[in-house]
C-alpha cells in the first residue's frame, strides 16, 4: 500500500513553509483535501498570482506589484532621512507609529552566519547605492535588537560611514532580543526619537 | 503605505492551512517570496496536480489517483475483515504493523459536533453499504482513542450491529487519549490481537 504521488507531492512540497515538518505537512494535505478544496484552490492561484505580480521596489526593495512603491512614489515624504528596517511587516510596524516621514529601505533579511546567510544575500550594495542619491543626510539604522539584527545594524554602520553618511540606530528602548512587531506603538516611537548616532 | 494586494491574497490564502494564523501566515509568506520561489512554484502546482487527480477509492474511501486503490485491488488480502480508520494515515500505520491482512475503511474524519461535524459529513452510509457486501464477516473498529475516535467507535458499532454485522474495537493497548499515528508497532498490534466485541 503506497500514498498515491499526487499526495505525497503535495506533502512533500507544504514542506516548504517555514516551521513545518512531516507530520504537519501531511495533516495540512488531508485538511486541505477533505475539508477546504477551494481553500487549496484559492491557496494555489494566490501563491501564482504572488510570484508572477509581486516584485523589489527598484527604491526602497520592499514587496510591490509596481517598479516603485507607493511610499517611494509620495512626494511628500522627507528625502533627507532613510530609515533601514529588515522586513515589509517592520516598515509597516514603524509607519503605524506616525512618528517618522522619511524614506525607507527593506533589506528582506538580516545578517546571519550560521543559516548562511552573508553580506552578499542581503543586498547591501543596493542599500548603499540607495544612501548615496545625494539628497539622504541621515540613516536611521532600525533592524531589530536580535542578535542577528544587531549585528547587519554593526555591519551597516561601519559600511555607511566609510561612505561619509551620518548614521544612527534606534534607540534600545525595546527589550533585548525583541522584535518590532512585537512591541507597542509608544515604546517603539520613544525608541525612534531617542536615536543615538553610532 | 498599503501591503500590496497579490502579497494579502496570498497571506490571506495561508490561512487556510490548520494551525496557521496571521503572524505564520505572513512569515510563509515572505519566506517563500524571498528565500524560496522555486518551492512556492512547486507547491502552487501540486496543490493543483493533488485537487485535479486525487479522488477517494469507490470501495475503501482513502485517497487514490485510480478509481479503486492499490489495496482494495489486491486479491490477496482477506475479505472477511474490514478494518474502519479516520485517516489514511492511520492505514499505512496499521500496515507497518504487518498484523492484519484484511480489508479498510478510511472515514476520513470523526464526529466532532464541536466542530459541526456529524454523521452526514463522515459518509457513515458508505461504510454501511460497503460492510453489507455479503463477504465482510467481521468489522473491526480502528477509530483513536480520543474523545472523538470513541464516540465515534460507539455509534458505528451501534449502526452495524443494527445491520446484524459482528463489530469489534482494536484494544485499548493504546494509552488513553493516544492516536494512532504515535504509537509503536509492538502496542499497536497486541491492541489489534486483543480488540474485543462490542
Amino acid at each position: 500500500m503506497k500514498t498515491p504521488s499526487t499526495l505525497k507531492s503535495l506533502i512533500e512540497a507544504l514542506r516548504v513553509l517555514p516551521g513545518v515538518g512531516p507530520k504537519s505537512a501531511q495533516r495540512m494535505a488531508y485538511h486541505l483535501l477533505q475539508r477546504d478544496q477551494s481553500g487549496a484552490a484559492e491557496l494555489a492561484r494566490a501563491l501564482a498570482d504572488a510570484l508572477t505580480h509581486l516584485k523589489h521596489c527598484a527604491r526602497c526593495n520592499t514587496f510591490t506589484e509596481q517598479e516603485i512603491c507607493e511610499l517611494c512614489a509620495d512626494a511628500s515624504r522627507d528625502d533627507a532621512q532613510l530609515c533601514v528596517v529588515e522586513m515589509p511587516g517592520d516598515l509597516l510596524r514603524m509607519e503605524q507609529t506616525q512618528a517618522y516621514h522619511g524614506r525607507y529601505f527593506v533589506l528582506m533579511g538580516r545578517l546571519s552566519p550560521l543559516d548562511g546567510i552573508g553580506p552578499g544575500d542581503v543586498h547591501f550594495d543596493r542599500l548603499l547605492a540607495r544612501a548615496a542619491d545625494g539628497l539622504v543626510k541621515e540613516v536611521i539604522l532600525s533592524t531589530n535588537f536580535t542578535v542577528e539584527g544587531e549585528a547587519t545594524a554593526h555591519y551597516l554602520a561601519e559600511l555607511l560611514r566609510a561612505q561619509g553618511m551620518q548614521v544612527s540606530r534606534i534607540a534600545r528602548g525595546l527589550p533585548v532580543g525583541g522584535e518590532l512587531e512585537h512591541v507597542d506603538s509608544g515604546t517603539l516611537a520613544q525608541a525612534f526619537i531617542e536615536r543615538r548616532h553610532v
